[in-house]
């Protein structure tokens, strides 16, 4: 199960803190780290500060876009220093650990870090079915980035070795790039049937994402939701071409 | 009571580690760093490391040795990354944490982290009422200082938070030092009375710790056993210069 979880660092600046990232995964038994758009990498300080971890590091898969690094995931969730004023479920390490090993059961997942200075964009978020918060004094709560690494790679491997992997249900469900597929044609859908204006839905669309997450939709259900955004969309256009009801 | 909680650094050689430590503690809520012999300190690395933390490691305290390190202290637990031939109790962060928390409630204690690679001596372990060992990749088993001290501190707030502190008893019991004074005393009783040769007694003061450890006497009873041994000593002397039973 710890084999299916994928350790996802976006826009790292320090490469000390990936070299670290590498050794606190080492340490916890946790094999697979993917490096969006490290600012320097390889480096020499990264590879000191894996120490005994170097496979591991030499290992990693240095990605493009987050988009590219969670492909073929069934869930990502996202680390969060702050308290979030958009309505992302959030959950403490401890339960976090427990949902996504139950989730690692049954295919792929990502835990994804952003970078040291500024964490997570919403756009990235988005890509999250939940958040983590890890619990820490208020009046100074950003921890060093391989240090909440460390923190939630330890929770995974308590959660492992108690057996308690939270199983939500066992389904088959799409992978995430082809729901992100998805929302960009329900996006599109709405703006072309003059639902929404593209200036004003960031947050229908997080709001529908939300929605999907909870529902997690299998590929024939998928299928469905597109074929009906097809012929909505059809139906606009024949109304556009034609100038009258359908 | 994370108040009551020192963290004690014995010969850390990468300043860096401390301005980690420094931070870690501080994301966690604990305030009191305690620093022996740090081979470079005070240094640069280590405040660059210790990011909006400078005041705690302004206010860390240095110390020539780990038995000034715990003075004042009731109980002290040390941290090791192998598990220990010798019988000392060991627990898991968690229980530890719960553990110390519980005992803060009622005085002062320490947790103590050893060299980056070597740990804590024997003789230092000694000082522990118990051990606590992170579990870990037993093919790889040794954490970073700064990540050991993250995760035991993160249990700690986390049992604070849950209000989870473990009460052994609520008692008075002697403070560390002069418990050191106790087995000093009860060490050169037993080699003057002809009971053991002080070339093999490691072992027996080993057990003979852990069976004080458990009794924790109060301030009576220490001076009962004090007395008692005093007395043992002076038999002997009196029999030496008698050259009789007495």
């Amino acid at each position: 199960m710890l084999g299916n979880i994928r350790i996802v660092l976006v826009e790292t600046t320090h490469p000390g803190n990936i070299g670290a990232v590498a050794r606190a995964m080492k340490n916890m038994c946790l094999e697979r780290l993917v490096l969006v758009n490290p600012r320097h990498y390889p480096s020499a300080e990264a590879t000191a500060r894996a120490s005994g971890a170097h496979a591991l590091l030499a290992n990693a898969r240095v990605c493009a876009s987050l988009d590219e690094a969670l492909a073929g995931c069934r869930l990502a969730a996202g680390s969060s220093a702050r308290l979030r004023s958009v309505e992302w479920p959030q959950y403490e390490p401890r339960e976090c650990a427990e949902r996504l090993l139950g989730e690692a059961g049954q295919g792929e997942v990502a835990l994804v870090f952003g970078r040291e200075s500024s964490g997570l964009t919403n756009a990235e978020l988005d890509r999250c079915r939940y958040l983590v918060h890890i619990p820490s004094n208020e009046a100074y709560s950003s921890l060093n980035l391989s240090q909440a690494v460390q923190v939630l790679s330890y929770e995974l491997l308590m959660a492992h070795r108690a057996g308690k992997a939270m199983v939500e249900e066992e389904r088959e469900v799409v992978p995430l790039e082809e729901m992100e597929g998805f929302y960009r044609h329900l996006e599109q859908a709405m703006e072309e049937v003059g639902f929404s204006d593209p200036r004003q839905s960031n947050k229908l669309q997080r709001r529908l994402r939300r929605l999907f997450f909870r529902a997690r939709p299998d590929k024939d259900e998928l299928n469905i939701l597109r074929g009906f955004l097809s012929a909505a969309q059809g139906r606009k256009s024949m109304r556009r071409k034609g100038g009258g009801e359908a």
